[in-house]
């Protein structure tokens, strides 16, 4: 099955440069052309996708998710 | 009140360049060095925080609110 | 740009029956073989994905976002 | 106290059938109709619950956490 | 249906001070002992719980979801 | 860089009572005037913190996190 493309505006193409794995999540660091993004997703998942140092990734996240600070 | 620093990874400065306003949540897009991120929240706080169009801003997410996709 | 596949281990395939659509979110109705599922996403994503009644679509949660409650 | 109902559209009820036990958080497999639903909650969450395979449970979903996907 | 018990760890008893409708999503505060505590939910769960200012609730939210910042 | 002000609107100030250390992600209870706050975050964030036992904090949720019962 192939996706065409999902609802998620923000959406940061990058390479994972660190995985932390643990029993039941994993933290990932995806390197993008603007810095680190880092995701924690359950080690079953990491599995299921195979994801290793050097995959090819997208990292996204709903907009509804994003908050914002006044500098 | 001034706070220091927050503990969510993903942080994205950028600046305000559209606000859509609607009667309960807006959407706004932040103009990042890596492209637009897209916030929605609600219009209560772009009011409490005097958001415009040009206002300075980083946009942030929860690590566990990233989700991957592999390529 | 085709995606192979997400970390997301909660999917739901199905086709949309409503859309209520507002100036910023709209509430999405995918009627799956396990009843309706709900999704609000922005209206702009509505469009930018050409939803409309009828389109097959997957809906997805992540894991972290799944409360439970016991009977 | 008993709660009558809950804001929360998407409701799976099943019956769990797998825990994995983290130090902090715990992964939980519910079995429903529609088929395995994964949740993440915190182990003492596990604990104060009593949650163990078989418990009867309803798996919970926030529609703003709903993300969607088009074929 | 009566539910005994959530995991969510943190939980908010209060009455509903204010309902500001929009056509899909609407924002509620709840005057609880610590203060407002807002939630955003779909204006449908509004009426299907037949929410109104003075009605009693539990606002609640995943441990997951809260974030901290250090003064 | 100090931020202002940031638009979250359930904010709660307290004192950390206690810190539950996982190799991925911590469960932080943060003590607050209106009871136990509790808060899941990256170990690797309260190691950047400097988060400790009687460190002042603020908890704070996006609106869109909270959800409602009906009692």
């Amino acid at each position: 099955m192939s996706i065409k493309s999902i609802n998620v505006r923000n959406q940061f193409r990058g390479t994972i440069s660190e995985i932390i794995e643990g029993p039941v999540l994993s933290e990932i660091d995806v390197s993008t052309p603007s810095g680190i993004v880092t995701s924690v997703i359950t080690t079953r998942s990491v599995k299921d996708l195979e994801l290793a140092v050097g995959s090819e990734v997208i990292a996204f996240v709903k907009s509804t998710e994003v908050s914002l600070a006044k500098l």
